[in-house]
């Protein structure tokens, strides 16, 4: 057997610029310990968490020096002699937060999740971070019905295109609020019916679209006056949930929208719904969204694969705000055939 | 006996200077109708909310024309022949929202609460806005215990010498924030242990006056930045309560303190409060501050009182940002001789 040629990204320190703290390098893959399995890195994003990881912004900050990325999906090409749950060949899901932008990995086989085979692992790598943010701001702050209505902004982010399906799959109506005319095309080809451009006529134009029905939750990724064009959108007691900062801008809301029509502005952080969550409340979130993956109904739009050597190029790429799909990494190389 | 000369405040439009827009008129009583009562107007204090109906900013507007004012007490000086339940000389509260700024109001004598005789009908003019706002935001949204700790800022308000003496009689510690070092002793003076002046080290500050006790509760009327620094100042989870704009900007807070730190936002308003609340939960508010005024215990500074006919002078007095007290209104001349 020759010896398997082994890169990761790294950074020891962080910075303003992204791409220029972080650089891929050899390393050396010690022998395969009792319990664990070698995994093939077959896929892993780059979300915007992890451009705020390497700039120092982020709420979590791991210890230097990293190794980037935190989550994606591999293969199992070589097992300790004392495991048995899990075959060579299985496509596994990556733990979230070990360092994914690597092209190998060993990790204590016990913990590792098996997924569905025949799926694009490009889809399946960004399973643990994006889909269930979606999914939980849609059902952990407002009770919605089919028939209600939901409006978001950043609507052409993964988070965004997530929530329009996840949305639609529970007959609820979305209107996606985007910066930029150049997105609007973007958004509706991944199955959203009402796509506006921001301006300060927006619940105007809103009130056109839904007739007036009451909008109890709007999901806010942009900040400044954004939020409050948000805010203006909603019914009197509705709720206005934070989850991003794309303007770098702070969320901007009259007092006027808290006084006098109610609005609630809450935040939300997957990392900390993790922690407090049951393991049984984890596995019946990625469960469905597993399977809605596996079955072609939940998918992100992908704007380029790049491989570990441009990983500069990689993280530039996706720090820019003019993307219309998320950035993924094929640390082996393209990874669609190889399922 | 003499005719009564009857005198009220005025105005037909809104305008950005509330003085400009306001004046007194004489009018003429008609005879008083059976089941009424005539009260002569003792003391009607001028509210931020007042300013904000004159200049049109406010969350709900009046019908014009209008008589200014909202609140007020007055003492029976006649009463239709079928009133038998207020004896004349009897001093009661004025309906909120009636037009309290006139030297006389015909009453339905069955809505009319009768007060404590013997205290300063100034004190008791402001019993219905400005008290309840501070004790139901210092109840309404966190579950404080004697010994927790309340930041707000806006400290030298009405609304905020109450807050301080109110969470005081309760065991609880508040942090009062103001804008200008000129306020500190005023505030000082009101019963307030500790006053900080804002500046973007307020947590290190405020640690420094709790020891890092944790604040679950902030309450907020500048606006602004003003509005961050009091959420860096909150426990994760933390709750801030927002009722006003006295900066005229719009709360400003970056997301990482709805994400990171699970800050919710929230608005209080007493009208709102009001129309939800049951009669009983109303008649058990205003009973307890009614008679904690009666005791001296709860009071507001006052800077200054008019009469009717510097009502442009006392508007401009109330709009301006930095006042020390309040400014109340006495229609009929000086009335603390009067009880």
């Amino acid at each position: 057997m020759h010896p398997i040629k082994a890169r990761r990204t790294h950074y020891s320190e962080r910075g303003p610029v992204p791409q220029d703290v972080i650089s891929t390098v050899d390393f050396e893959l010690p022998p395969l310990a009792e319990g664990h399995v070698r995994v093939a890195v077959l896929a892993a994003p780059i979300n915007p968490s992890d451009v705020l990881t390497l700039t120092g912004e982020y709420g979590i900050l791991p210890p230097l020096p990293a190794v980037g990325g935190n989550e994606g999906v591999g293969r199992v090409i070589e097992a300790a002699a004392d495991v048995t749950n899990l075959a060579l060949g299985t496509v596994v899901l990556l733990p979230v937060g070990c360092g994914t932008w690597t092209t190998h990995l060993d990790l204590p086989a016990k913990h590792l999740v098996a997924l569905p085979s025949g799926v694009d692992p490009v889809q399946l790598s960004m399973l643990t971070v994006n889909p269930p943010t979606a999914l939980l701001m849609l059902t952990e702050f407002v009770d919605l019905q089919p028939g209600d209505w939901v409006i978001q902004n950043a609507a052409n982010s993964a988070v965004g295109g997530y929530l329009v399906q996840l949305a639609k799959l529970r007959g609820i109506n979305t209107i996606n609020v985007v910066r930029r005319a150049s997105a609007v095309d973007a958004v509706k080809a991944s199955g959203a019916e009402h796509v506006v451009v921001d301006a300060d006529d927006l619940p105007k134009r809103v009130h056109a679209v839904t007739g007036g029905a009451p909008i109890k939750l709007a999901i806010d990724c942009i900040g400044g006056v954004a939020t409050e064009n948000l805010a203006r959108c909603l019914v009197e007691g509705g709720t206005l949930v934070n989850y991003g900062a794309m303007s770098g801008e702070r969320c901007m809301i009259s007092p006027r929208y808290f006084v006098f029509r109610d609005i609630t502005l809450r935040g939300f952080w997957l990392s900390q719904w993790f922690k407090k969550a049951t393991p049984a409340q984890r596995m019946a979130v990625f469960g469905e969204i597993a399977k809605l993956i596996a079955e072609g109904k939940l998918e992100a739009r992908v704007q380029a694969t790049y491989d570990l050597d441009h990983i500069k190029q990689a993280v530039q790429a996706a720090a820019s705000g003019a993307r219309d799909g998320k950035i993924v990494l094929e640390p082996n190389g393209p990874s669609r055939a190889a399922i």
